[in-house]
């Protein structure tokens, strides 16, 4: 059972059904090619009619699937009109053959929808080490464009699964000045969400027209601020990328005046879906928030609730409600943040544990009542200047050792 | 059930028994206080019949417990003469309260020895953020000051374990030019071996006579080639402590010409107390080595150990006995050391699995068979320089899950 999530309120914009498929022009399609053993959908197209402003950010992992390093080349033109998404199969560390298939799954996709090779992004996640069964998508791509439509934005979103046990999608409209726009995101999640982890996607599509400058300062901001705060970030895995589509076709350019709204639009659905890759994170049972104040600066704050974050002591307390909050003060305490042991205040779900060195009085009852909720708030004012950061994550559970010590088998 | 670990061979040096006593004029007491809610043993003394040479190395958490402040202070002046350590509560976070405690138990310990209060050293492990019980230690402390005896080396060992499934000791004695000297160690292990868990002690006794420079230097080597390697290391628990006594009781002072034997046998059974320490990881179903090889510098190989021997994703499929190698490569991958993927070649148990980054043929069952012994060796060798670095981990199973969530209740 994942931990029930539910979007943050937002006033911004309106939540619309389609996920990446919501926004004009673009259409979607999912196939059963037969990489996953269960037969569930793993192969995910997305097209756009239209050639679109592009922007990727991607892994810094120095061992890469080939597909994260041709999508870079390719989104350094800033021009893109569709993606090819296996999952089932990392091809990662697959030597040279790696890269031909990568190519080779592309190329199949330009010829079958007749575009340049250059205009199609790939992507795989799965099982690293492993070659392509180059059969199976040799047939299914084709039918995969067979069957293009503009409804099927939410079997995209859940052919990209591996281990998520829900799709992960959003759409929304947003009123500009210019008219309405709409923003279509569908994400997979990876693993604990831990910076270690496999593959982590978002695939993010807008009928706004946005010069791909823009679209790349808007997709790394947002990036940093959401996907980049669940610990399953840049550094981090093999294939992780993100990527966003604009193709201009609500005939909307948004001006100076609508960028704002359309910025706090997609930084509030990105990082919907961030929290919601940490609330699906695999054997989940809790979604944890940390917010850390009052740090020397912003990277400090950072690094702090990054560590408490990855703390494998602090996520089997909270999977066993256990209210160990020595564990958090450790995990800020070694983390390389500036911290003085007597100015740490910690709260967790608003009740107050330490206050500036000392812990208040917490009967065992109150202690675990307080870690009923799915949601778990941790609090950590550092009292040292005014940095602060929020991360995601989730606890550590006995599915997590058992999804991960069974995955390739 | 923890990996049966025995001790690597070593030729410099006897095996003998006795522990920390071993060595001429230690002797040793337990006692069970209670504060362990098991009712065992929570109380160790380590006292000598002289004033000893001493050295100790700490953790560098910013959190850390009051014991460890005391200890770097009076070890600074290079002397010490007795240890009194608790098992059970870490008396860490617990404010300035803590701090009074930490030294009341030192000084309730010189009272009953006879000893100036600077020469006494503290340490506790258990649970954090919880006040010592004084009451119990005030009763406690004299009753095992009135058990000290040659002989409880190994009931010492026993009385400083928390989570551990088996006391860690060992004790040697090496021929050098002057005559016999013996060296006694006692270890306790700390959770999964990550650098973000509990409490690691490593508490050294010998009857060679050192001056303090000379114990500081052996101890800062030794630690950096052991008990760093097993990511238990000095910026991580908040009282991580390892220390070491030399009362000079065996008459025997090394020379420079048995200094080498001296400094091989004292980092050899360093070692051999990490790979027990691995080896008792909580839930440990394997003992693993990492050997890193062939990378541009010493400190990039021990990055890289350090990332693998930490990643939840290879811990978790050496558990599951999946031979998920990519995992491997994809955290030397992200680890900041200098990687080129078709560099890379790794072995595991001796068996080839990948040939400068290209995948040899492993079938399923062979891979299976590969993993199922209880020590695992990885070889990564980087295939770009002379850098090369040793890391002892665990697995990660749901034994290591279930003791973290239900440690504190």
């Amino acid at each position: 059972m994942p931990v029930r999530f539910s979007f943050e309120p937002f006033d911004r914009a309106r939540i619309i059904p389609g996920s990446v498929t919501a926004p004009r022009g673009f259409s979607a399609a999912s196939w059963r090619c037969g990489i996953k053993p269960s037969g569930r959908e793993d192969l995910a197209l997305l097209v756009s009619d239209r050639p679109c402003s592009a922007a990727g950010v991607f892994t810094t992992n120095r061992v890469r699937a080939a597909c994260v390093d041709i999508n870079r080349e390719r989104l350094g033109k800033g021009a893109a009109q569709a993606l090819i998404c296996n999952s089932g199969n990392a091809n990662c560390c697959t030597g040279e053959q790696g890269w031909r298939d990568a190519l080779e799954i592309c190329r199949i996709t330009a010829r079958e929808l007749g575009l340049p090779e250059e205009m199609v992004c790939g992507a795989s996640t799965g099982v690293i080490g492993q070659s392509l069964p180059m059969e199976l998508l040799r047939r299914g791509i084709p039918e995969a464009a067979r069957r293009l439509s503009r409804e099927a934005g939410p079997d995209f979103a859940r052919a990209i699964m591996t281990t998520d046990t829900v799709p992960k999608e959003i759409a929304c409209e947003v009123e500009l000045a210019g008219g309405p726009i709409r923003i279509g995101m569908a994400a997979k999640g990876s693993g604990m969400i831990q910076p270690d982890l496999a593959t982590m996607f978002c695939f993010a599509t807008t009928d706004a027209a946005i010069p791909p400058a823009d679209l790349r300062d808007l997709l790394r901001e947002a990036v940093e601020q959401s996907f980049n705060c669940v610990t399953v970030d840049g550094d981090s895995s093999t294939n992780d990328m993100v990527l966003v589509f604009a193709n201009g076709a609500s005939g909307v350019a948004p001006g100076a005046e609508d960028w704002r709204a359309l910025r706090e639009t997609f930084f509030w659905m990105c990082r919907q879906m961030a929290m919601a890759i940490a609330a699906d994170g695999e054997g989940a049972t809790k979604l944890v928030e940390i917010r850390v104040t009052g740090a020397a600066s912003d990277a400090d704050a950072r690094i702090a609730a990054r560590t408490i974050a990855n703390s494998p002591l602090v996520k089997t307390a909270l999977f066993g409600r256990d209210p160990n909050w020595g564990r958090i003060l450790a995990a800020a305490g070694r983390s390389g943040a500036e911290v003085k042991q007597e100015m740490l205040s910690l709260a967790i779900n608003g009740r107050e544990i330490v206050r500036r060195g000392h812990p208040l009085e917490l009967s065992r009852e109150e202690g675990l009542r307080l870690l009923e909720p799915e949601k778990v708030d941790i609090g950590l004012d550092l009292g040292l200047g005014r940095g602060s950061a929020r991360f995601w994550t989730c606890d550590l559970s006995y599915d997590y050792v058992r999804i991960n010590a069974e995955y390739h088998t």
